[in-house]
């Protein structure tokens, strides 16, 4: 059985507060065994930690962090869904990572792995995702990143 | 149960004629209870009611607006999968929304809410949906937003 | 019973060897009877096969030979998830082209066509899929374009 909540105890991470959708839909779906997760931005502490366009504004670190953050995100989301108990998450089926970035910046894959690193620590051998990584020429909110997600619910 | 054909009714909303594919693939896909909806432009009378971007080409109220055609043009097409039932849709799962703007249009929340808020008035407690909502440097036809969609069907 | 493996023959085309994820995720995941492929990019040989901006650095007949070798990089690995026989795969679901492009190009369903078209070819009755087209800035490697995908999987 997969262990979530003692691997983010293990790896020291206390996850935020769930955010509130910033328009008319809602943060997650669950719909038979699946939830989709509506797209994360990353807020923290109630701003938007990096604005503007990797590539320009944001370095390559910089960005690495803002994946994450989305992440982090949207576990706090599954934490909400799931009643606290996110060992009730199976599997990550698939991310799509959405990257603001300059017309030249071609390391999307090193961006989107903030947020695949995590979850292939969190989860271990049952956060084998599939992904995409695409850049934006812009964000909700000038944000860095975007992040939405699909994830299995156990019954 | 949904009278998604009632609320329609009492919003005056009638439904366009669904559009067919601008190419070779397929205006929907029905796998077990799950309605795939191909990304739908704002296509109406025979044209592309807004092209260009929005932030330059296209103002705000008119991307709503061409964000409510897109979703109009995703209920045409539910409406021909179920043999004009739509009844037969419990829910909307997740709606991706594509806006063609300029690098420093930040609203993209706001036009997504075009779908959204029709999303919600007609199918009421069955209309909670997850949600991505990003911008593209450019959209088929010029048009100046895409959405694509999953919807759960009944048995 | 389709025979995806037949019309593979017919058609003369010999799949490629199944690409490695570029970074820290699957090249796909299955999830009950449905496979999710990964963000598959034009890599022929070892290389990318078309780099840079369609509209620009390549031409539209390029861009739907890119789009075709993404789709048979997902074939590729489709073979690989079911051991050597396609003909498990019951159909396609869903295609989500992305193309970087020029602010001016809007031919993005004749670039995703590549790809159609090849399912509609292989899949035939199978083949039936639904599917977003839109463009980006920019794609990982510079890649010219990126297609991730939903197959059936039959029991």
């Amino acid at each position: 059985m997969n262990n979530i909540i003692k691997s983010l105890s293990d790896l020291g991470i206390v996850l935020p507060e769930p955010t509130k959708p910033v328009a008319n839909y809602s943060p997650y779906v669950i719909f038979k065994n699946t939830i989709y997760v509506s797209g994360q931005i990353p807020f923290k502490d109630g701003t938007i930690a990096y604005q503007g366009k990797v590539g320009k504004d944001i370095n390559i670190n910089e960005a690495v962090d803002a994946s994450e953050i989305c992440l982090l995100n949207t576990l706090a989301l599954l934490n909400l869904a799931t009643n606290n108990n996110l060992n009730r998450i199976t599997s990550c089926i698939k991310i799509n990572v959405f990257i603001n970035s300059t017309d030249d910046f071609f390391e999307q894959p090193i961006v989107a792995d903030g947020a695949s690193n995590l979850i292939k620590k969190i989860f271990k051998d049952k956060g084998e995702h599939a992904r995409s990584a695409v850049s934006c020429n812009s964000l909700p909110k000038n944000a860095s990143v975007e992040i939405d997600s699909v994830f299995q619910l156990g019954d």
